[in-house]
């Protein structure tokens, strides 16, 4: 077999065969295929594109490329949730005490923040002496406990995955639905568990922009499940304005705990109860999506849904009583209020740029190496439909830098705000599942 | 710059300025793009094509990647004629004497033969003594003597190329276009002619397989030429059957000097005479195509044209009594009849398949290592159009290898001819000539 012959038979659109994609995958994490052939291959995907088999094979190739987790001493069904990636987006810290409190096995491997989305790892790590670092056997041994762990990713996951992101980085070729479905998928795959669920998001802070697009995506990695025998859904969301009201690492902590109180903003309580009753429905744990959801209320009723959390931190060495009073996480120095200049509606508020904001008042980070601030951050006042009066305040941000040095910050955050004349719904945040 | 963002715009199908083609030619002749971009680039570029400006300024700035090549202090109008390979062809060999004795000064940088199709070189090298490797200024004194010189490529043209085609044929993006059109015609331009005639070949044996492809090519390649101020025609050629009746290095030279004595295979003679007018007309030597056929055919009716063949290999050391006497070259030692097992008309002969023969045969090399057999080759003895009954000798092959070892190859010439049961015309060789 050679990789110039499989190069030019993806040009001229033909079909890969299993055993040509298997080659590749297995020559770009050997090494043994140059880089200029991978990235010719690329390229020629992006423009020819791969069918159903094609992509399936791709995935299971990757995924075998590295580790793969066994979560089968869990007792129960392992269920998963995969998000393409948000500003604002805390649902994890939301999602897995909640769907663990109704029964579900969650055993959650993890990323860091890069670029303008956050992590939950530092998310997790706001909470003082909580660890994420832990090896596979307590994992599991946790998860079988309790029904949840959240931790770091120590095995060594679909390391064709990292050789052909990176080259993805620096060849335009990124945007591409087969090359995007299988990278999450085969990452998705190995980390071992029983059911995924996809969370698809569109609009201007997302790698889709646009709903069809999504769509597209969305129904491509539900295929790849059902090709591998891997019960997967995923629900379109909605992400032409932050999730919730915080961003920023504590901040977005302190809005989970209050969502699982019982509080929290109306769009990420959405997302969490869709979320976790189509978890409850795969793990069958429930009869229906709609039973799933009733369960889901009744565990934040209750109270054991943050009990759940509290259980999670102490496994992990937290310190739970930042969960019972989330006044002890600390705040920036500065809280800066952001005022409208304009009335109007909020029609939009431009995900990518709040979240490039948050990343500079180094609530996130640019390069690996970067550190975090904890109580920077960015929260919300107005959301999309808001009604917005000269005078109102948009936003707080939350710094511990010095005003002078963050005027172009303060700035492009008031711009990320568009202020209609007309009147504007407030839109939904769920658009779609894909069953 | 950056080449990332140089990849992203052609991959989306927007225009590259001449500042980012200039930039992306320089790193790659300077080894600091990352061959991984390069390789993106020219999948992209298959896909997304370039217009007009865009192949000039590739051009161009390939052109200028390494030496060009001055030849102004030659006397006249410089002409050149430039064939994308063919089987068969040893036109330079008749065309550059036949020109020179019309008074246009052809100085020729020509080069070695591999794969399939046989190199102006090898074929001058098979004349004892003749020398290919001339220094410039030696190079431009013969031509201002005589108007003719044929040598080997001496200055460092076009290195680009050298390293763009290196990739392109690992990566499956040979066949492109702009690709094909600007390696041809910066090479062209860098050797400093002042006209260029480009001989674009069609067929089973030529790199474009249609007379659509092969137009489109030579209207770019023409395009090329206006865009950069030199005069640039081209005529397009069948390669649906070798051109001429030999294959082989000393067979060729010994068909181009009976072509320059007035007598050759028609479609050879026809090929020559309808370059050398067009180069003629170019040359301002003569004011129509049609003045320019009529002096060249007055030239070889004359014996200028054989006489100018003569003075070249004298001017280039080697033997002329090899001209005056073409049976002193050495024969092969076995010449072995191919015959017809089936009745009909040749309707096609398929040039890879005896190209590919030829070069089995010790005709042509298959790595640039290769040792070559001057008398080994293929001599047809029927053309398309031809008759052909039972047991009539389609062609000889002419080898020095033991018979027992080259079945397969006596077996593949014969394949290659294609017998209709349906009369046949004889197909013309030169279908368009563009101006």
């Amino acid at each position: 077999m050679r990789m110039s012959n499989i190069i030019a038979k993806k040009r001229y659109g033909k079909k890969l065969t299993r055993e040509e994609i298997h080659f590749f995958i297995k020559g770009v994490t050997e090494e043994k295929i140059p880089t200029y052939q991978t990235s010719a291959l690329l390229m020629a995907i992006v423009f020819q594109g791969m069918d159903k088999d094609e992509i399936a094979a791709l995935t299971e190739a990757m995924m075998h490329s590295g580790d793969v987790v066994d979560l089968s001493s869990i007792k129960g069904i392992t269920v998963d949730k995969h998000s393409t990636g948000g500003v604002g987006d805390k649902t994890s810290l939301v999602i897995g005490p909640l769907v663990a409190s109704c029964g579900a096995k969650l055993a959650k491997m993890s990323g860091r923040g890069l670029g303008h989305t956050g992590g939950t790892l530092d998310k997790l790590e706001s909470i003082p002496n909580m660890s994420i670092d832990i090896e596979i056997d307590d994992f599991v041994k946790q998860v079988n406990d309790i029904g949840l762990a959240i931790i770091g990713q120590t095995a060594d996951l679909v390391p064709a995955d990292k050789i052909l992101y990176a080259l993805r980085d620096v060849t335009a070729t990124v945007e591409s639905i087969p090359l995007i479905a299988s990278s999450i998928m085969s990452k998705k795959l190995a980390s071992g568990t029983d059911t995924i669920l996809l969370d698809v998001k569109f609009g201007s802070g997302a790698f889709m922009k646009t709903i069809e697009e999504a769509t597209k995506l969305a129904q491509t990695m539900v295929e790849i499940g059902d090709s591998l025998n891997r019960d997967t859904k995923a629900m379109l969301t909605n992400m032409n304005q932050p999730l919730g009201l915080a961003i920023g690492n504590n901040l977005e902590v302190i809005e989970a705990i209050e969502t699982l109180r019982g509080g929290g903003p109306d769009d990420l309580v959405e997302i969490c109860l869709t979320a976790v009753a189509i978890m409850l429905y795969q793990a069958k744990i429930v009869p229906s999506i709609e039973k799933g959801r009733e369960l889901a209320e009744s565990k934040i009723a209750d109270g054991s849904a943050l009990e759940k959390l509290r259980e999670m931190v102490i496994a992990q060495g937290g310190d739970p009583t930042y969960i019972d009073g989330p006044e002890k996480f600390p705040i920036a120095q500065f809280i800066v209020p952001i005022v409208a200049s304009e009335s109007g509606y909020v029609e939009e508020i431009d995900s990518l740029e709040v979240g490039v904001a948050g990343v500079h008042l180094g609530a996130g980070r640019e390069t690996i190496e970067d550190a975090i601030d904890p109580s920077a951050g960015i929260v919300l006042n107005k959301k999309v439909g808001s009604e917005v009066s000269v005078g109102d305040i948009l936003a707080h941000v939350h710094t511990n830098r010095q005003l002078d040095e963050i005027t172009q910050i303060l700035e492009n955050v008031k711009n990320a705000f568009k202020i209609s004349k007309n009147h504007v719904e407030t839109p939904p945040v769920v658009y779609k599942v894909i069953e």
